[in-house]
């Protein structure tokens, strides 16, 4: 069976579960405390993040950005890179904007401050990030805003990897109570259209010890 | 003409160079200056980081990872990801390590502290950032060390995507005196064969305003 390793707040790991599902790839999921640098984690991925993939013929693929390229060649029904060059070419620079941007900028400091932060006991959320963050999220919400409302998908007329990765971003945020939709209408109507679907029923459903994520969360019409 | 916008030392747009130059893709270098925020150049990459590439076709692509992954599909020829998808899986996994942990780890506590940070006037380096810099050098060191002890190259049997990151990463630092590459010989041997490569040429004759690197810097035989 195939095995994905995660953290249910990772939005890397989630970018990852909803592109498996997309491609109705059925996997078990585990938690992998990280923290914790279990030696049989560590020699399969010597960096230590979630999320890990190992695959049904055994291979293991860690990194998020390295596992949505090995699923895009090793099961291309339901490709999500793009179709012509300059489609990918935008499909990989969004995706490169959340995963590396958006992170430093918005997720580090809200979503690491808030939870992992205290989780692993390495004192209370910083003033200054919190506010960073804040100031940040709202820019990245004016600009997925601008992309929702330009095109039909964030990286132009096809669903791509680009939307998981803003959805899986947005939804972690989203759990903790970090997002004002009411400014960007346009990528609330996006967002509405990524949870409707599918693969998202999964990631909705997450519940994290002690953290219920507000009422809108799970909203198909939020 | 195809344009690269660099900066000398970015690690991310000197892996790029070496490919470039790997394919034997001519192109002319343009310096930019990401911190004048130029607008012209916002336009192309939204993200203001370097490198940018603009093909002959006039297509721009952002972002160091979309151009490698680019250049690899309009060019197959010297292809760099690795012939099957085990070898993919590899050489992914450790350009994300170089371009990610190690930028974390190591050139942002280092090369940002010591070369940036000065020329944008944002104050003198940080000791701690210096002192965590350099502990986590030594282990990355001791990493390449070990892969290049028990690998021909660093993902495997072929030269990769994954030698040219680490080696761009390693030059910056090379270029600023901060590698100590007595305590890591099998990286050392590994490093030489890179430099010894003609795509290294350009790569080592740089010279940045007022920064002259150690004299082994261009050496081959260091």
């Amino acid at each position: 069976m195939r095995i994905l390793y995660h953290l249910p707040l990772s939005p890397y790991a989630r970018k990852v579960r909803l592109v498996l599902a997309e491609k109705r790839l059925p996997f078990e999921l585990r938690v992998e405390k990280v923290w914790d640098r279990r030696p049989e984690y560590l020699e399969m991925n010597p960096a230590c993040t979630v999320p890990t993939l190992v695959d049904n013929n055994g291979l293991v693929v860690p990194d998020s950005n390295a596992i949505c390229e090995y699923l895009d060649e090793a099961y291309p029904d339901t490709g999500l890179l793009g179709r012509t060059i300059a489609d990918r070419v935008e499909t990989r620079r969004l995706v490169a904007w959340f995963d590396q941007k958006f992170v430093a900028e918005v997720t580090r400091n809200l979503l690491w401050e808030k939870t992992m932060k205290q989780a692993l006991r390495l004192g209370s959320p910083d003033g200054n990030a919190l506010r960073a963050g804040y100031t940040n999220l709202k820019q990245h919400m004016l600009y997925i805003d601008w992309l929702a409302e330009h095109r039909k998908w964030l990286a132009g007329a096809n669903l791509s990897l680009a939307d998981f990765a803003a959805a899986a971003m947005l939804s972690s945020l989203d759990f903790i109570g970090d997002i004002d939709w009411s400014v960007a209408p346009a990528a609330k109507e996006w967002y509405a259209r990524m949870k409707s679907r599918p693969s998202f029923r999964a990631v909705l459903a997450d519940r994290v010890n002690g953290m219920a994520p507000p009422p809108h969360y799970a909203d198909l019409d939020f």
